[in-house]
């Protein structure tokens, strides 16, 4: 933060930045939002993440893609299709190796994101509050914050049902994050 | 995260733990919530924070004195009333000293509260976001998202208005904490 009178600086100074849709810091170096657009790039670059998580079926787009090289940032895709139908189910496999990637503090700063950053993205930090444990009123309360006006019962179900004990196995324990509220088995 | 086969180390390890309502992170380090409980202090103590900020008016309870003393944490309070009635002003100095705490890092991790963690807390965290030149639609989206289903215009406006230079001038740059998305003038 030197002082520069240039009007170059003043201007990057005066820049408004602006933050995905429903973006939010999950925890120490891990955020969560909507799919980040162009718009959102400078912001996200203040982040300095060195990872991205996404929970998109689709291919990322091309823009995304040269925002993540030129910021060499580390890119995950765990596809999981949305939980809208009773038949549609979340693979528990997807959520675990994402958590995985999440509790490894070499991937952070991290940005988990899906399209709205609601369902997808809302049972992933359901589940990650699991594992801090967290109650599940505090779960569902955050769950619905940010998934509000449509939050689903199935989502909150899943979280409910997700069997934390599986995660551990997949956490290399050298490299998990140093959360005070992280409870892990050992 | 040494093991332990002890009964009462197992013990520890399952407990759950409640945040306040309307816990959220702000940024690193910075918390905000409602008003803490004695089942919310558990939760609490794993933050290990060096400090709270209320916006409460009234006398802060025996209960969470008695917390703060036995974990060292510093007390800060800026008596402001709830920005409800048109004649009733959220006052500018007390959110700028606030901000000033807020701003420097030798009080953090710090947890900023209120009594349901939506107006006034809302309305500092806005501010808040202003120096972090966020735009006023994130911003606005985040008020609405934390004081759901009781979000309040004369808040926004209050926001809105709020002049951020007179923030600079009482902040010490020495601790300012090292936040990529500040926007400090210097």
């Amino acid at each position: 933060s030197t002082a520069s009178s240039s009007g170059e600086e003043q201007q990057k100074f005066e820049e408004e930045l602006i933050p995905p849709d429903n973006f939010n810091m999950v925890s120490n170096w891990v955020y969560r939002s909507s799919f980040p657009k162009k718009k959102n790039f400078a912001f996200l670059k203040k982040l300095g993440l060195k990872s991205i998580l996404t929970l998109i079926l689709e291919e990322y787009p091309e823009q995304n893609m040269k925002f993540l090289k030129a910021n060499d940032i580390k890119f995950f895709q765990f596809e999981i299709a949305g939980n809208k139908e009773p038949f549609c189910h979340i693979p528990e496999d997807k959520i675990c190796a994402a958590l995985a990637v999440i509790l490894d503090r070499r991937n952070h700063p991290i940005l988990i994101h899906c399209n709205k950053g609601k369902h997808r993205t809302g049972c992933l930090i359901g589940c990650l509050r699991k594992l801090q444990r967290w109650t599940y009123t505090s779960i569902f309360d955050e769950y619905r914050r940010f998934s509000h006006p449509k939050s689903r019962s199935m989502d909150q179900q899943f979280i409910e049902l997700f069997d934390v004990s599986q995660v551990w196995k997949l956490i290399d324990r050298n490299y998990v994050p140093n959360w005070d509220v992280l409870g892990c088995p050992w």
